[in-house]
């Protein structure tokens, strides 16, 4: 089950960025489990990593090899991701097969071992099928190519859970050139902010300095990964890099800056919001708008806290106008001397609360309308300051406990 | 469905309080609904509320008219409490119902109406049909009575989507004269720490003074109702009323107080447990033991990461020792300088974790065991330092989402 749509665009070629695919048989046969990307020299890569203190030994050896590239100026040349298995909680044999991963695509494609990140994920605690891994690499590097179709299978290939690959593409005017943004992305479960289970690869033929890079990278993801929740849990081997060929033009002023992060952002909030409309189960996708906060934080919180209420997200499933269910879960939000008559909370174009209570004009019939929709907004308002926060759920339903009670993700 | 037997316990009388309990027909017909219970002149009263800002009009009364007695050496003489109506997000008519109720039992009883607390739970939004509430307060006033079937009566008229009563009794001895402690508690959806949808009454012929009274009752509703989650959300209703009517011995001297304390802190378990092993759609009866934490904070911000995960209360479920998900919730609890290199986790006596990965000596045979078992003791070691907590939890279930779907609540 997904919300909406599925649409994986017809991805632009990003010179020298080179995806290939490859089936490993790595936890079942037939299915497309391993990638490799391949990074052209002269590149800058950015990389942002789980918070989780359990994270997984991939995890630890891509930071590692990332900060030594990135320590003598150079960028990785390839990244190697397998599905089907999260090589996490698997301790020092874990680092071992990360590393001999990284190894061996170094001695395929000529490069030193540091050259490689490794990125895993799958199910939590089984050892690496290093021979089968190990044996799909000759395969996927064959299939190197920087066609739309290897970016579609690369987006295949990736997937646990999912039940869609997912991609996004924006070009966008820097003066007289064009610059390509293309990323893809999976996750579906163990999904909450500060990374989840969720891998984005984003790549870019601007020109952009590393530390332009890095903070691009930084802001970006915490106005979209970092706020979408499926069920709270954060992985052990969530990932998001940033590839910037510069083959293409420079992004240097100001100017240039604010529309290359503009497009950037869309892209990943485009690819954020479709790990959202393919959540385990999903059947409604929330916005959840909370303004009038005196920080950014604050609205974060509040937004959270209803996000994550079990009791608002099967009143979604339910299609069930349970504004008291919303009013208790902002009412419980972590907020200091909180004023809850100055609260509005809104379904759609529905004022459902005010004063402290029901709004006089709200009936069952207009918020059963907005709940009825596949796509519901939720506005908050705190009455408190002047920031404000977004951030995109989905509902909890029967199969997502089929999902996760059957499947050992 | 819950977890276990049921087993409400023949409540010996306390001298002088009083239960009745009528079908107001507040919601549905044929529904007890409506308890008042009468405490005689003399006695003590102490109480703690929901934490949630958007707390409901009855609990706003109560609170006030609890302080107002308390400010003048007297206890409340009365108190009200309806099912299937909250009371909450109501606004000023919601507060002019709840001082009508108390108003109405005080004059038909002929106290004053501070003297009146009144309590709600059910249905959040909806106004309280007072015709139907005041009707019903003769037939419950006439029902008074101090035996152990007015008990029971009155822990069935608290009821919302709870399965069955909840009751606890215990008799201390203190030297030459023993004290009895009965309670009786509601709650099953909408539960977590800091009260819940969740109303206990607990009384006792024990003689003890205000202040006194006031830290017992906060020092273990602290390590029972605020250690249970079944869904994360606190709810606006709730309560917890311990009751002392000063006819049986006194509790002064520090032995006497210890152990007093300790048979209330039973009564205060059983009925917080009772609560979980009725949780909404609960197959599974789930103890949480963090140990080893630098703060009992420290180890109940673990305890509760872990309890609120919907992967792990999924895993528990499917009865599947998944300890890939508890590791990756320990992991992503809020802990500054986590070493998870010297976290243990133990699945009844199986070590699941150590060292940062799976047990050497585990087998997936050895953990299906323990989690085909409808109780489950999961102990977390932090390897940082010498405090504790226990947290009670339940799963989720298919029954979950269904009555959250289902029942307006």
């Amino acid at each position: 089950m997904a919300v909406g749509e599925s649409r994986f665009p017809v991805m632009p070629t990003i010179e020298g960025l080179r995806l290939g695919s490859a089936m490993a048989g790595i936890k079942k046969p037939d299915r497309r489990d391993l990638v490799v990307i391949e990074v052209p020299e002269g590149a800058r890569v950015a990389g942002t990593f789980t918070r989780n203190a359990f994270c997984a030994a991939p995890v630890i050896v891509a930071r590692e090899h990332l900060a030594a590239c990135t320590a003598r100026a150079a960028a990785p040349r390839y990244l190697v991701i397998n599905t089907g298995n999260a090589n996490a909680g698997t301790g020092e044999a874990g680092l071992r097969d990360a590393h001999a991963t990284c190894a061996e695509l170094a001695r395929l494609a000529g490069v030193a071992e540091e050259s490689v990140l490794p990125f895993s994920t799958g199910v939590i605690g089984e050892p690496l099928p290093m021979e089968r891994l190990l044996g799909g690499l000759p395969a996927a590097i064959a299939a190197l190519d920087d066609g739309a179709e290897a970016w579609r299978l690369a987006g295949e290939g990736i997937l646990t859970t999912d039940t869609r690959p997912k991609g996004a593409s924006v070009t966008v005017e820097l003066g007289e050139q064009s610059v390509t943004i293309n990323g893809i992305a999976k996750g579906s479960g163990m999904i909450q902010p500060n990374m989840a289970t969720m891998l984005a690869y984003v790549a870019t033929d601007a020109d952009i300095e590393q530390p332009l890079l890095d903070s691009l990278l930084g802001e970006t993801v915490e106005r979209s990964f970092n706020c979408i929740t499926v069920d709270g849990d954060t992985s052990t081997n969530d990932a998001c890099l940033l590839i910037a060929t510069g083959r293409g033009a420079r992004v240097v002023d100001e100017e240039q800056v604010a529309v290359f992060r503009n497009g950037l952002q869309r892209v990943m909030t485009e690819l954020a919001q479709a790990i959202v409309r393919d959540a385990e189960g999903a059947t409604k996708f929330v916005t959840l708008q909370v303004s009038e906060a005196t920080s950014r934080e604050e609205a974060l919180a509040v937004a959270f806290t209803v996000a994550h209420s079990p009791l608002v997200k099967t009143a979604f499933y339910a299609s069930d106008a349970n504004w008291g269910r919303i009013l208790a879960a902002v009412g419980r939000a972590p907020v200091a001397k909180f004023d809850v008559g100055r609260v509005t909370i809104d379904l759609g174009n529905v004022r459902l609360v005010e004063n402290g209570g029901r709004a006089p004009g709200y009936t069952e019939e207009a918020g059963s309308e907005v709940m009825a929709c596949e796509e519901i907004r939720v506005r908050i308002g705190l009455g408190r300051g002047g920031e404000s926060a977004t951030v995109w759920t989905s509902d909890l339903s029967h199969d997502y406990v089929s999902i996760n009670a059957d499947y050992r993700s």
